[in-house]
């Protein structure tokens, strides 16, 4: 049982579609295919864009995010605040972009205020494109990025380029009403499929700044996957198998409607948060910058590596661990995608017996109780 | 009935194994699998050098092979005799490499004299790589890489960087005997999986070059790549289900063996030509040039699309068409992969039952009698 911010749960249906054999690629029969994944992704992106779907992961879906519309020494705003924004951050200073990291602490969420004074400051309009990790996976803070969108919107030149992959599919993202450039997103996570697709949505105005942007690319060449878009077509072989899935997978979200899911998802980390408090032990992130795809616990003076074995070994259940300077010190429950009311009951449960194991003084019931009264 | 040349048909046994639940791409389970992944594709390549398994197709794979060993302005020596090689040339140039193009017209292999005379000629060692497609997919050539690579090896500077994409797993490709320093390849065709992942094996010479190679790269950072093999891992979320079911094909593949392997592909095309050619109808590339994973076919005066055509409603066998200027003039029959003396003993039946509906004055069983006398 998957309680990892990805690779998430994927249900039966998506499986078995994925198991049917492949056809060619450039058939009349896999063009419609790529027509309705292409209608559905537009739907789940709540965008008139075209959404480009990449045989990429989350990263190559970023990097290709920021290739795409940037140039060498391009000044660029970069929120950083764990170990996504610390990654897109790597790939602007790898790129020769003139970066300026906006740090906070692991845990805590992005100042809005500091974006603000940088973009009003910002009078030659030189800063060409504000980064950001939406939900950030590793600490599962979710950024204001309505509120740093605006900013960006009032200075007018930048384009907002975020990472959503923790956030699409598990919190409202309203890219159109927002007016959001570059949307990127990764197949494991609210999309309910396995990894090995990255999704693209690019605004109008991203892809004016695409036309004089200067960067050599083929593969991760966005216009190529437009153009092909266009006529329900790929650029390259696309991961036909992995496609079946999605086609599946986009059909039960919309059969749920966006509106149930999120609210699905922000029930289930209601529940999750308030058990974790009656267990006694510390969420990571304050209650008002809380991930719905991920929650982290600091259950110090327990250990989290302790937690994670017993859980994964007496009920077969992976939390995720801590990442970098955090390893050992959190672990990451995740409730993102195919998880229902069920899953977070179990997960609480086990995690109830398993504290109780480790020495715990755990009221009986605790978590499980808190939990139920939330779903 | 997939008979061409990718996605190539792909055994129940993997496609069950692809339809089970992913688990976590960091836990110890998922590194046992691409541990054991590991030793297949060094098997398989021939190799003992790493074999890197990135989130891409072919052509990813290809300009990961390039850009991560070269930089902006290197001399390059590009074959182009096909789509595929024309490909190369483009990603060469549109990453400013200083590109001269070996051409030979499309449906001939690539005259390896050239390829001795510019190596001979450059005494200030100013060319840095040559870059070769094998096994030409767009025309069914098969170019003289041994003799190709001996130049290479005889100049002593330039890398060798080759796609094999429909060349491994059918055609005999020893990579350390030949000292080939970059081999790229894409699952959906020798490998028996669908399409998503892409391969490069790596020589200690070209990883020399890495060191000092001026491209910025970031997802497809081939050292990230070969550091992370070395612990079993992956730099980026791998696509877990096309991993479990390229696990079982390799497991196929070594209970097979390679010369079993080599033998039935050399034994199907032999088979597939003779066919073609008691139907009456000229095959595009030579016997000596013939590529073991895909036979072009010039049926004119008949159209190939109206083989094609019956062959995909009549049948449900779909046949590649021409690509590029040779879109209409040829179609493609691939014989790469899971594929068995029964497949192209049915193909050829049904292409013969097809030229006889379209009028055209074939002996009966003319196809069948011929292919059978090599099967």
């Amino acid at each position: 049982m998957l309680m990892i911010p990805g690779p998430t749960p994927v249900p039966e249906k998506v499986l078995l579609a994925m198991a049917q054999r492949p056809i060619g690629h450039r058939s009349g029969d896999f063009s419609k295919i790529i027509a309705e994944i292409n209608e559905g992704l537009k739907w789940l992106h709540q965008s008139t864009n075209e959404v480009l779907s990449l045989t990429v992961s989350g990263t190559g879906a970023m990097e290709a995010g920021i290739i795409n519309f940037l140039s060498p020494g391009d000044h660029v705003l970069v929120g950083v605040n764990g170990k996504f924004g610390d990654r897109w951050a790597q790939i602007s200073e790898t790129f020769g972009l003139n970066t300026t990291r906006i740090t906070a602490e692991w845990g805590q969420p992005l100042d809005t205020e500091e974006f603000r004074s940088y973009l009003e400051a910002d009078s030659n309009k030189e800063i060409k494109a504000v980064i950001v990790t939406h939900s950030e996976t590793s600490t599962g803070v979710l950024n204001d990025l309505e509120t740093i969108n605006k900013y960006v919107k009032a200075h007018g030149e930048a384009l907002i380029i975020v990472d959503a992959v923790t956030s699409l599919g598990a919190y409202n993202v309203p890219i159109d009403d927002w007016g959001l450039d570059v949307v990127a997103s990764g197949s494991q996570k609210g999309y309910m499929i396995p990894p090995g697709l990255g999704f693209i949505c690019v605004s109008d105005k991203a892809w004016k700044a695409y036309e004089t942007a200067k960067f050599p690319r083929f593969y991760m060449d966005l216009g190529k996957y437009k153009k092909a878009n266009l006529k329900a077509s790929s650029p390259f072989t696309p991961p036909v198998n992995l496609m079946y899935g999605l086609r599946v997978s986009l059909q039960m979200m919309q059969r749920e409607s966006l509106e149930s899911i999120f609210s699905r998802h922000q029930r289930l980390t209601n529940a999750t948060r308030a058990a974790v408090k009656a267990l006694g032990l510390k969420l990571f992130a304050a209650d008002d910058c809380a991930s719905t795809a991920v929650t982290a616990v600091d259950p110090s003076p327990i250990s989290a590596e302790d937690i994670r074995k017993i859980m994964s070994s007496k009920y077969n259940i992976a939390l995720a661990g801590g990442q970098d300077h955090l390893k050992g010190k959190i672990f990451r429950i995740g409730h993102l995608g195919f998880v229902s009311d069920r899953d977070i009951l179990a997960g609480i449960a086990c995690l109830e017996a398993t504290l109780m194991e480790l020495g715990h003084d755990v009221k009986p019931k605790a978590g499980v109780k808190a939990a139920a009264a939330l779903v």
